[in-house]
């Protein structure tokens, strides 16, 4: 809270302009905080998603919460959702966009736009086996209202895939790297654009892999700029990430 | 390279409009991978910098990187350059700004803006012994052209400090959270701003800190989202990631 | 065993007035460890808590210790029972309290009064996630006598919502702080409080989490002082010890 | 800040019995932090100690922060002072308390009694290269007014040694164990008395020891209950944690 | 093979008195590396058993194995039978002694007697947790001829049992020492006892225990010498090597 | 030793036809082993060359065994000589070749050829700070008799470089590949040709580099096959590798 | 792309004897990568293995992924393959070969030769547990062309079974040694021979084993050269590079 | 103590035939424990040697002690004397002798027997670098009594050199083997001999090596029984361990 505006604040008080009630919810910590404005703008029909992490939740607790989110905000996103808990959630809740790979599911409100933002963002992953991190990354940017360029299956093992679609990761906002096993895409796409990258390691691979150390020591050291990572196979952290850039892209123009 | 690029090439050759020795300089592979535009750029007078890594390099050698990319480009960043180092280069070429917290030399042309972007990016630190690694992204992010909002000395053992700058560090275009110890900064800034933050581990601590793992595993595993973590005290990597966003919030308008 | 007390015994045996037999019991290694007194204790019915580390054994092995312990003790605790186990031992034993997030069961003898002490303890989590430790913790000290106050879901990722209960905090004799991930909570709590904080580490999370590695390095490399860690998980340990520091408050008055 | 306090200062700002500007050195949010107090105590001469972590520090910066602390309170401490730095600093500042062992220095205002609780804590430790992480648990203590016993060399290879000073043990209010290596001695102590124990590992030894990893690990596994552990070498922190439990015990009585 | 046995087998041909065939039994590698003498008592009935690794192997295999291995020896070991393995065993197998603890089965010729050696190896464990290991060492000690002693839940978290039992320990040629969590209980014995220690952590534990890595770091920077150590588990490896002591213990007599 | 070889000599010395001493020189276990045929090469002047571990080594101890060396052998290598030894020996055995970045030292007879081996073996590596252990491999290799092709500098940062090689690559019979930070170039290069490599991670980088680990376990889980990996730093180890690779593909010509 | 080969096809164009089409085919970077070759030669029947990594793939995506290849080329090999799926593919493929402990399928045309290469390589391993290891390098090399000499159950433990073997491995184009637990046996056999050795580390073991690091650490640090290490259970990648070597001899003849 | 010994000593008190000040020395704990025994043994001239452990103490301090315990014991074993102490120590007590390689000072009273027991114990190694080590356990065993049979040089990568010194190693009582880098020599040592092995990882090597750990978990893993292992570069405790069995093979006799 600035300085003026508590004074402000007081002075009405004072003056007899603002009722004691209205002046402690004006003075509560939570508005100084920046922090309130972000639950205002939930609370209101933004557009900005709910996201229900779904994990160690039943079926029954998700569909509960998802109700609730619903009538709150206009998009909702939930994640970690295996097929199983995924069908019984759908017969509660037809309207869920159910990604199978990601283990999403996704409700926008129908007055909702698909995207936000111009421009997209690219999600650029390694090998089938990245698939799922991948998607869930996609899936989230997508809710977070960006449009998405995926460029799969392009492993530093056949690199001439890669240079295929090169100017379509050059021209994104922002890009997502989804690798395992020794990571090098990272590296190598690092060293051909000049956006941000956020990588995200998997945990796949076997061996020494150590559930994804290997592909997260190799993006941490990466011998490109421009590379920052996120946690192993956190595929929903590194979509909201690029979303976030993408948005910032918005403002200034 | 694009196809119907290649096509116009080979059409005017085949044309005569283009002899044979242009069009091989034409579709050599390095210019249709994107990365010689950077380079060309580079030659032109831009203001992008070159950036010299001063680690295992003599006085000397870095007086002769410097002293040529000075004629090539804008802007020169060395770091990594410790005090006596410095001393030495400053003789043979004093209009090196020398920061020697940050351990970084730089230079820009008499022409060339301080600043090439509107807005700024912050760089918060949790320490003073955090001040070095803080000070190479801060002098990084300068160097790129973002204008800098430095916020040291705010960790969350003395966490009401942290809330005097949060409306600083919300307006920032980005940020860099740099913390050694348990690096908490990370998730606690990420808890209370929504633009994109870069964590940066510091070696800084002592015990079962295993020279910035602790800070590291804890910033990749911060529960707030919003956060990319890049190497145990990479300053340099953070400075460039968020003036790489800040860049982008430019271009679109 | 002091040195006049081993003179006094043989004395009384010299003089007559001692049997060997009693002088044996009174010479023998144990009563001289400070050990024995709680056994003493234990064997009357003072109220402290036999426990039961139910992992590894089956719910007739536990159904007999628990019966047994009834005999002798005011205060029977039994840690890690699973809902399956639980329901089979209720079955014999109907008049414990189960407490299912915790893992445990509890019977107190009826003319056992609930508290032991004054003022209270307090438990404070980070997510919804660590909701088991935490149980665990604060039945643990309710059983040895502590009054608890529960504070849960008030990670950093959301921090304004633990400013709220700050005071409760504060006024509690000693705290135990759980929280997973990147355990950032323990150090904020510590820089906002000045009496013992109890941090325990929870395996929750994923990726470069390590089964709780993240957090336990974490909050041994706290920056707040005034913090001590038991191992991840341990909610029985962090219970047990926080009643012992509320024990100690009381002895002196 | 407490709802009503908040409104009992509006309440008062309305009826005109405080003016503007105090209404807001009342309201501003470190107040209501439970942070201030702390600070308005160590402004006055309360005898609770100021802390100077001295490693990374100049002799020169050290001398000026305690000169400037002295003027503010009437304890000062500063720890990770080697002798070197110490005799420089006692040059200027004669009056100080150097523990050579400890790497400390403490200075007390004449009027400021020695110790400010009854009772006393123990620092026991395995072995003579433990001493100086012992000397620095003490001598942190004793800054913060506890008496302190002290117990050394009793480490388990001649286990006998430690039964001599149990019941010194017993009675103290909390308990450092300090020990290197394979840190038994916590779990032994542990298994003999029942008031609190912080076991401090330290990175003596040699061979798969990984810098106090060893006796770390020890210490988080250790069978008894009982124990809590902070990080490795850290002295300080357990002196400061079991000065904390003895305080607490003061304040009921 | 000595040199002057060659020259003695050579002069024996170059003079008739010993077949090609019988030089070339004589002279083949294995009977020079002091390895076939094993082999040849092992295929005389000398009591030395034979040694079956049950894991990953089918109850046929086994059952093939011993009954082939009956032919060729006397007494016959299996190690890591789990019981319902066992139990197709026993059924074809009725003469095996089956230690369900011990994950083993055992045969003993008729005519071999129980016993190789006299005096006896002890078995010390610290929680009935490990007795699973234990009993794997008693069981293979016991099977290579050496009487055990068996002294089992003399944790360091009532240290008082073990002095009971010092005598038996301090008597024995050799002990085992088996510890899980932070394994203390091998130092205490080893600064109690001046023979032989065989230490094995177990992977009983949990959180910072990283499946018995926290027990084998405290056995191997155990404070106490006379201690050696074994893979964590390994109660076959510490029974066959306190036996091999033994049995060294009564070839001098 | 064959079974025939062995009835044969046997036979020679029933017949009078082979003396005794003979025989045994004949029959001694060394020679059928397979590794005296090294030896009886070695003391011959094949051009294998002798190798000098000198690190721990004195300067004169290495003098006195090159000289030795000299004697028997064609080719002499001294491995891990620090330019302070190199001087000292060089003063005494001025015909060694002194090659500063791989820290060797090489001499070779004046009538021995150069190469040994038609083809070559390439030798890339990513980094100058690579430089010291690329050049041990390709020094190796040479003394060893393989032709070696450096391709040096061709990091994944600036990919394109690579492709400027590949045919030199493509065309060698093995190339080492030596990569510190990710070591991301050996999965590039195994992803563009098809004979083998083989990876030698650097220690070079800082962070969560962890003296090379890094970089190692990324090269183990290269996604490329076709790479087979040699220890952190270990460019001898290389370089004789793939000089033994090259020796076999000229055997079956 | 040889810069002559690109002049060359520009001037057949300017002299208009190719077309546009005809020259961008050419001209598209795959080709000048040497990697467009190898996708010719697969196209052809060459036997050159397509190979299909069976984990994480359905027995339905097997089995039509197979029938795909068939049509292409004149070898498939699948690694990965349990049991259960192994038997449905089978049903729809009878004409594959199931090796069951390699755990893989393959196939070749009729017209196809067994072997491509004269010589053999040896696949030498440990223990009987490490045979599916084993079997998946040699099953590996034999369809990459290689006759393979299988080697096994010749671990250290006795050793002198090795021997018999000495000979047969001497005389392997190259060779892959397999080991689990504590990989000596790859040092022991480097000590012996002078040909190329792959080591593969298994995950064979148990305590102090983690997953075969124990094996994997040995066999970097093997003191014999000659020895280079692919990832922990590996055998496909061990066969593949192995047979790699081993078509590099033939190469020059 | 055993129940009756104290029952008599009560009866004698009883009896007036011992008084109170025997008694009580008689019944103090240190008696009971079979600890004092050794201090009893200690206190005549037994031979039993007293250990100075010299790492961080100084020259003096070491005199000192040295000079001490020459008064109470025929033999005195300092360890970890660099060579700069010992000259010092050396010129004050001329009559210790020097081992530089095994870093020891060791004094025998000129009345005490070289050696304790018959027969002897060897000590191998692989290396020239594991001579310090090697040495310590040499020296130490001796010092304890026992004699010993050094076989040095004998690693792995030239195995022939071992199977010379089979018998000597068979035929001690028992042995060190001293091995870093891949420390297969104790598996293979193990592989032919049947006496208790105490193996000593050393921190010799580079690389993946990580101070000794590579030898030490291949040694723990060892395939061969027979084999226990004590910390790394620890050839004291290896060296106090071969001595104690060898003790215990003279005690029945």
């Amino acid at each position: 809270m600035k300085n003026t505006d508590m004074e402000n604040i007081l002075q009405q008080v004072q003056e007899g302009n603002l009722s004691i009630d209205e002046a402690k919810t004006k003075l509560t910590p939570f508005h100084d905080m920046g922090y309130a404005k972000l639950d205002h703008n939930r609370q209101d029909r933004t557009g900005f998603p709910e996201v229900v992490y779904g994990e160690g939740k039943s079926a029954e607790q998700i569909i509960r919460i998802i109700e609730a989110l619903k009538e709150k905000t206009n998009r909702v996103l939930a994640t970690r959702i295996d097929s199983e808990k995924a069908s019984i959630i759908l017969e509660s809740i037809p309207d869920l966009t159910h990604n199978k790979d990601a283990r999403t599911l996704f409700w926008r409100h129908e007055d909702e736009p698909t995207y936000l933002y111009n421009g997209y963002v690219s999600v650029v992953c390694a090998g089938t086996s990245d698939l799922s991190v991948a998607e869930e990354a996609a899936v989230t940017a997508e809710a977070f209202g960006s449009p998405v360029k995926r460029i799969y299956d392009v492993g530093v093992a056949g690199i001439h895939r890669l240079f295929h679609y090169l100017e379509d990761i050059e021209q994104a906002e922002a890009t997502v790297v989804v690798a395992g096993m020794e990571g090098a895409l990272a590296s190598v796409v690092g060293g051909l654009i000049q956006n941000p990258i956020v990588a995200v390691p998997t945990s796949v691979g076997y061996g020494a892999n150590f559930q994804g150390m290997s592909a997260l020591l190799s993006m941490l050291n990466a011998c490109s700029p421009g590379i920052s990572v996120v946690n192993i196979d956190n595929g929903f952290g590194a979509g909201y990430y690029v979303s976030l850039i993408h948005k910032n892209t918005q403002t200034e123009g």
